[in-house]
This record gives C-alpha cells, structure tokens and sequence, in this order.
C-alpha cells in the first residue's frame, strides 16, 4: 500500500464542530479509497461515549469527570458560540434543514466505509471511561499504535 | 512538481491569533517556493467576510449567525485572554509598534504569492454566509477538493 | 536520513492537556527512533517558561502579559472544564494516582531523547517574553527554521 493511501487523524477536541469536521474529513478520504485511522483521545473521547447511563465501578473524580463530560455525539457543544447548548441546538437546527449529514449519520458511515476507530488507552484511564461506556466496534491502543499508522501515511491532523 | 512543493493548511478556528499563525506559516511556505493551498471552515470563514455590511437574503437562523460571528479579519478576537475584545486590541496595538505585519497585510501577500484560498461551500451553506460576503478573489469548493491537494501535499494542518 | 524518521509539532496552545499530548506523541515518536522537532509559538510558549519570577526591562503592555500569562508548565489550565484551575488540579492530581508521567516529568524525557525545542521568536518579542525567562537548553529561531524541518519530515501536526 502507498503512503499516498492512508490518512490518520487526532481527534483530541470533544466539540460538536470539530467533531463534525473530523468525520467529514475523514469520510471524505476514505471514499477516495485511503486507509483511514482516527485516534481519539482526552475530550474526543465523549464523542465516543454511549447515550444511555451504563453502571460502572468509578471513583469520586472518575464520577465527577464522568457527570461533567457529554454523553455521546448527540449532547455535544459547539466550540464558539454554545451559549451553554443553544449555540449546538441551533447549528443542528439548521444543518437538518438543510440536509445535511448528521455527527451520528457521519459515525455510521464512517463504520462502513472501514475506518478505524481507536481509543486511547491512557485517556480512558485518566478520564475514568470503561470500554463498556464507548460505542462498540472500536479498538483500544497507545500512542504507539496512533505513530506506527501515521509514519505509514500521507495526510496527518490533530483536531 | 515534488510532493515536498506543496503544503495546505484548514483553517477552521476564527480567533485573530490562529488566524495569524495561519497565515504567517502559509506565507512563509509560498516565500520558500511551495504551492499552498488554504481551505476555510466552520468559524475560519468569519476571516474571509468583507467588513461592509452586504445586503442578502436570509432565514431568521441565518441573521443570527450573520450577526453574531466577527465580520472580516478587522474583528477577530483571541482565542486566550480576549475579555471581550479588549486582549485583541492589546495584540494588535502592540505587533503595530513592534512592526509585525497585521493580518490584512498577511492576506495582502498571501495574494501576491498566489496562494490558493478556497471558502467551504457546505459551511458556509450551514452558517448562512453568501459568496458576495466573502473577499473577493476566492474560490469555492468542498472537502474532496481540499483532500486532492492534500494528498499531494507533504505539509497538511489543521488551525 | 529518511524522511519517514522526522517528525515536528507546532505547539500554540499553551493548555495542560494539549502539552500533554503534545509531549506524549513527541516523545513517543523520538522513542520510535524519529528525529522530533516541536516549535512553541504564542501561548505554548508559556510552557517554556521559568516557575520562578526573572526580573526583566518591559514595557507596561508586556509587564501586563507577562503577569496575566501562566509561569511555566506547573500553571497552565486546561483547555475544558478548568473552572479557574480547579479542573487542572483534579486532572494533575488524578494523574498522579494513576503513576501517568506529569508534564515536567515528560519534558525531562522530551530532553534526554534530544527532541529540539525552538521558541518562536516574533511571538516571544509580540509578548515580551525574554530568553532569560525561558527554560535552558532551548534554541530561538522563526518560522522559516520550523518550515525547513517539516518539510523534510513526514509527520506534522498543530497543535
């Protein structure tokens, strides 16, 4: 495979926005055929998260990180302009109006489309998450496993 | 041409100091013979607006986004320390004495040096911005026009 | 030297949590036996500076930024959730239950793997931030330095 083909993207960004332009991105150039990885990690860890409550064994912080943080790609805030949700609840407003993708349409595609979705390991850990609260179908690895695919690639981003 | 000859950068943030990197890391790029192509979304096309109010037509949603968001390069604030405007002014007063060139002098030589600026079609699309609005000069594409360049491309950001 | 073995990072931010992982993918990219280069500029260069206070010759603008600005990598905030510190304190103290490297801890390492650390010098003189009250070993240089290593490098990220 050419170094041409393959693109990694850092999502460190838990942001309805920033979110929405990492899957787009991503999307985008694993329909123009690259191996794509994204490597979640610290707040890009949320978009991840399930929206139910899934019980878990938890300290006091890892609780307080756990009731602070959103849940999931649909409780999302925008990174300018939220005014404590209003500013999301808009952006979403219009863009279904509009027709276009949603964050958990774009999600959906890119399972599809085979990208590969890593969890970092060391974040989980430092944010309190249990595998069983992240959406499934994903991997959970180091920073090693992010730098070994991103010496492989072509097209490299931190968001 | 080489792929070491090209380089692209996102600009998704709107806040006058990325804003600035931005432009300071393109123009140097173009200065050492590279091709640079810069793609702006999300908040980064409050960069490109004009600073005249211009006239369109525009849902309710539209307005608010329209009148909410920074119109142009002239009114950007900083992404730190900004306490309404004030910490902008702060920079912008002191890169004035220590003759560091302001942003509109950036995107000034980013034209000189032919570097390529395409506005997001889909964000703006989203937030309700329309082609008279934005400088002139410019063009208008979406991701699958950024990630053709980038793949040929050695240096790829994301601001 | 191959250029699948260079790696360089642009460090704007100057948030915990983003020198965190800054300093993680560094690291682990010199580890992985590539030649890493990280360019602080702006804010990030706050994580270069000395904990204690340097008597210096300033100006009233530059005195202000210096005392408003954060002293060195034991000060910074993160970037969500900080609530005037209190979020980085809970982030550093979880961290230390949990034996995850600290910031200063991996910026020992960052200089025994012989990562390059280049201050920006035009953000340093837009700040007023002298070499004195920054930490030893580092070099001073522009954006013209930092475009030359990556363009020979394969992994560039902006962080």
């Amino acid at each position: 495979m050419n170094k041409q083909d393959k693109s990694t993207l850092v999502v460190f960004s838990g942001d309805l926005d920033k979110a929405m332009a990492s899957f787009i991105i991503a999307t985008g150039s694993a329909a123009m055929g690259n191996k794509v990885t994204m490597f979640f990690t610290f707040w890009g860890l949320n978009i991840l998260r399930k929206e139910q409550y899934i019980p878990t064994k938890k300290g006091f912080m890892e609780r307080m990180f756990e009731k602070m943080m959103p849940r999931g790609a649909g409780k999302l805030g925008i990174s300018k302009m939220n005014f404590g949700g209003l500013g999301a609840k808009m952006m979403k407003y219009i863009m279904e109006k509009k027709n276009v993708a949603t964050l958990p349409q774009l999600m959906e595609l890119a399972k599809e489309l085979d990208i590969e979705i890593i969890a970092c390991a060391m974040s989980m850990d430092v944010l309190g998450l249990k595998e069983e609260e992240l959406v499934d179908g994903i991997k959970y690895a180091g920073v090693a496993t992010y730098l070994a695919e991103a010496d492989q690639a072509n097209l490299n981003l931190f968001i």
